[in-house]
């Protein structure tokens, strides 16, 4: 890949993290640069930074096809609305489970391909009832390390909350041990958020250091329900508007 | 390398990128995990992550043998003196141009061993006099692309400031073009800062679109003249700490 961080060793692949402050979000820009359309996915985007990213996507000669989430966020605002309404053929993408209006409705096990390679998806319910985890695929040309975009069902050293939008600590635990620690322990972690300046992790990292997930289930269960977190800032504005790929004002045409 | 995100193509290497907030500074750890005692270097910590920093060093099972700068910094204080308190086998590196103390003072053309692997030091002042750009090696093993730490002399689309400590627009502007622009067109740039949230760029990149470097000489040199900025809150702090490796009140030892 000559124009992009390979995070992993695929010729093909175009990586980029991206960080929006204020809510402390990663969004994630991915491409095949080895197929002349060079199509891209972007996972998780904010939108207070779609022109930010959509001006990346335009410098590097990239064609977005899919606005991809990982779920239904309470912290900020998805740009996959924005994103649409400013690149109409672009897909949004999301969860059947999550409730949330899209293009694409995705449930575990489906694949969203961008040129020759792909993420597939696993379902991580328990942060949310609808939220997955994307993993790049199996194969010659794929990434190798393995990249599991985790949203907020694995943080860095952490994981989300499990006290609203039906989060269960329980679901949460076995979702975080069967899809993402049976990954190879090569396979880079990339949240939806990180609060301390920490950009990537590995499975292996997170079975030895995270300091929830290592835990035994009643102990992690214990910890998650006596987190006592203020109410979420945002959620009240942001869920409503995430429900319908973050249109706040409009009524959505498609979303 | 199965601990890290190999930004590049070198199954040696482990590479993170960390991010402190308020100063937005990035500081980053290099590791040579091929080698039996996992050495690692540390660019541009910071003082107030050094823990966060010390810790993933810790937990990776590495060595970290030094803490380098790329310059004087105006806007927050180095970690490399905390560290080197906390690990006393580390040692401190700098540019002998800036007149800072370190146990390791370099000059253009200096290596800097970690492992098998290497970062070789290029001499690119102006934004100030002491400034390098940090270079991984040429060789079968070393990271391909390559990736050069460029301080605030080469920013993502931007650049440092050149209106104290020696700032000279000139001088920046043949630094960058000389030393930087003249690097492969996939090498990856990694700034000392960002404010918008971008991790990485390449040199291709940026000599298509960085917003000042991509003007001709003099334009370069009246962006710079009419920046208008306001006086740096921390550099009165900052600098005095910095040409001491951090240390505000102790008489540093050694350096
Ligand atoms: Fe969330
Ligand atoms: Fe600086």
């Amino acid at each position: 890949g000559s124009y992009g961080t390979a995070s992993s060793q695929s010729p093909k692949i175009l990586f980029r993290q991206l960080f929006e402050k204020e809510s402390s979000t990663y969004t994630y820009l991915l491409a095949d640069v080895s197929h002349p359309d060079k199509p891209a996915v972007l996972i998780d985007p904010v939108d207070k930074t779609v022109d930010r990213d959509l001006s990346v996507v335009k410098e590097l000669g990239l064609k977005l096809t899919y606005a991809m989430n990982t779920h239904v966020h309470a912290d900020h605002v998805t740009g996959s609305g924005l994103i649409k309404s400013k690149v109409p053929e672009v897909k949004s993408v999301i969860s059947k489970a999550s409730g949330a209006k899209a293009d694409v409705l995705i449930e575990h096990g489906d694949k969203i391909y961008f040129g020759d390679l792909f993420l597939e998806t696993r379902a991580t319910p328990g942060h949310t009832s609808g939220c997955v985890t994307y993993v790049t695929g199996d194969g010659p040309d794929q990434p190798q390390p393995k990249m599991a975009f985790t949203g907020d069902a694995l943080l860095i050293r952490g994981c989300g909350r499990t006290d609203f939008q039906s989060g269960n600590s329980e679901q949460l635990y076995k979702s975080v041990h069967s899809q993402i620690f049976s990954l190879p322990k090569d396979t880079y972690i990339y949240p939806a958020h990180d609060y301390k300046g920490f950009t990537v992790s590995t499975v292996g990292e997170e079975m030895l250091y995270n300091l929830r997930l290592t835990k035994d289930e009643d102990t992690f269960k214990g910890i998650m329900a006596n987190l006592n977190l203020a109410y979420p800032k945002m959620i009240d504005v942001a869920v409503p508007a995430n429900l319908v790929c973050g249109y706040q004002d409009l009524i959505p045409k498609s979303c």
